[in-house]
């Protein structure tokens, strides 16, 4: 057994193989995610972790959801007026993460479950705060474009993105 | 003298490398991209294609400047009341190619002059339209949104997209 062979339990493993790819995705975007490079990083072979994800989709459809999971708590504590807020202070925190999140992959989610259930969550709760429907879809793309426009830096100006989005986001 | 090896003007090479990665991006976003194969395709050596572009990198960093500029031709005739739904209908006709322009190379502009000139030409007749600045930022983050919620297929209920961006960008 050499020193990198540590035993996992399964549902520890699984988590070890999605904290290493969240290492790399912060690191590089979801270009950087492999799966066998995450088995290395976990410390076990390349078969051990196809026990837990079929392939580099499956790997990141399960973090997408951990992430989704994670924006979901991140936002439900703020006030309505802060709401804005958090969600474009998460996207900036990590790109990498908010970019799988809200990418291709979320397009082809009704093909993995569990990315599905936890993003419907997550725009459950965004949408059932305000009053009525367009009004809440148009925040939420309000936002959406914001968080998207500054993590892109497309904004010219260089204000401080938390001035910028409190002022945009607090009505003119 | 092979019958793939066609002889090219210099500028003709570089529109040729272009549009194959184009065909690329179309089909599989710009991970499916390599300068080996926009080669492969427009019928000369990989040695040839570098003559052009130093890297991937440089490849689509040309591209995304070619659809910034597509973009502004799209809605520069574009009344202000139609131009959201032109800039949404823009990024549902070719996916790949508006990931591309607003995505982390954008980021990365600074460092390709060709791509940073196109795109601040496209967000300055963006910003320059509306009457405040902070309005005009408010209009843009609000269409973007839509466009990336709509791509993503984030929003629910299966709505006609262009009905639903008519309404929202209608006003309430």
């Amino acid at each position: 057994v050499s020193a990198s062979a540590r035993p996992y339990h399964h549902g520890d493993l699984r988590a070890a193989l999605l904290d290493a790819a969240d290492t790399l995705l912060d690191q590089g975007g979801d270009g950087a995610v492999s799966l066998r490079e995450c088995a290395r990083m976990a410390g076990v072979s390349p078969t051990a972790a196809y026990r837990h994800f079929a392939d580099k989709e499956a790997l990141l459809a399960a973090l997408a959801a951990r992430h989704f999971e994670a924006f979901r708590d991140a936002l439900a504590p703020a006030a309505a007026s802060a709401r804005g807020r958090a969600y474009v202070r998460f996207a900036l925190a990590r790109p990498g993460r908010f970019r799988l999140m809200f990418g291709p992959l979320l397009a082809r989610a009704p093909a993995h479950p569990v990315l599905l259930a936890a993003a419907n969550a997550a725009f459950a709760d965004l949408n059932a705060r305000t009053g009525s429907r367009d009004g809440a879809l148009r925040a939420w793309a309000l936002v959406h474009g914001l968080a998207h426009l500054l993590l892109d830096r497309a904004i010219p100006g260089g204000e401080d993105p938390e001035a910028l989005v409190a002022r945009l986001l607090g009505g003119s």
